[in-house]
């Protein structure tokens, strides 16, 4: 009994510091005129801790060779799709037992309202999806959203809202990663730019 | 006695309960190209607390017609400056007795270092510069930025970097602030878009 116990508290150590896993899918995506704002999404998502970037419905070889020239500079293992129906990444997520967050200027308001206690509280992994102005309806609602997060309700950017989610969802902890096996590394100064 | 120290009291207080106030300037935006980018960066401001933003150097009717609309819809006193070489606007900044911050992957960590602490303990308004790729070397030194910032030491996105500081800088508040005037506003819902 008292080792069985011990196993189970051993378990729950091991996974409060295994923190659920975030995957950012990117809807509504145009090659060219977006390119560089999704790049800047994709790249903010590496930075702040997703562990994977999902461009869906269509294919744009440039957004991925961006993304992949940093991740082999600067290391990690960032993973990259493309392609992939909305729905059915969506779908698979939540059949893995993943929940979904449509970040959205009209959800909850992540400071004011309890909804970000609410996510963290349900430990689970985390896809989250980052549309444009105008997204499908569905993107609402139950079949799709497990939650409607708003990062403030004003207009600003997606790549804002990404970056203070992931920020705030991961109390800070991402920019202090390591990224494994980085030809580069920065190395923070007061002044100027040093690079090992 | 007890008066003036009553006063001076009272002083301290009114000083705590208005914030620093913080500028954003956008250095090397590229007309056409940058567009969307630079548009993004000055909603995050406006969105995340900023109370102006200067586009340095340059002139583009688009940018400042996009945040105008904004601000007419959603309120707000949102200043906008366009054309003025940064090296006035630093300068001007300065002679006013406000602190220059560069925001730059270089910098130091905003997570690991206590660089933002030392910033809100200087309790001055702030100058936020936020570059692109290649800033000139002098934005690195003493003529030009108390602090060099890194919103992480891994590349991503000069708008998820600013949005993140003033998250972090106003320590989240700007998000439950209301904008005066506004002819729209959102009311935060778990489903679904509301504008009142």
């Amino acid at each position: 009994m008292g080792n069985s116990k011990q196993k189970a508290n051993l378990n729950a150590a091991e996974t409060k510091t295994q923190p659920p896993e975030v995957v950012v899918l990117r809807w509504g995506h145009r090659p060219l005129r977006d390119v560089r704002l999704t790049s800047h999404v994709a790249l903010a998502a590496r930075a702040f801790g997703a562990r994977g970037f999902v461009l869906s419905d269509t294919v744009d070889p440039k957004i991925k060779e961006t993304i992949e020239k940093v991740s082999i500079s600067w290391g990690g293992s960032f993973s990259v799709e493309m392609g992939t129906p909305w729905k059915k990444a969506v779908n698979d997520w939540k059949n893995r037992g993943g929940i979904v967050v449509h970040l959205t200027a009209y959800g909850e308001n992540i400071q004011t309202s309890s909804v970000l206690r609410q996510l963290r509280d349900a430990g689970k992994d985390v896809l989250v999806i980052v549309g444009s102005q105008k997204v499908p309806r569905e993107f609402y609602s139950t079949e799709v959203s497990d939650f409607n997060i708003a990062v403030g309700n004003q207009p600003h950017s997606e790549c804002a809202a990404l970056a203070v989610f992931l920020d705030r969802f991961f109390e800070g902890k991402a920019l202090e990663k390591t990224f494994e096996n980085a030809k580069m590394k920065i190395i923070p100064q007061e002044r100027g730019k040093k690079v090992a």
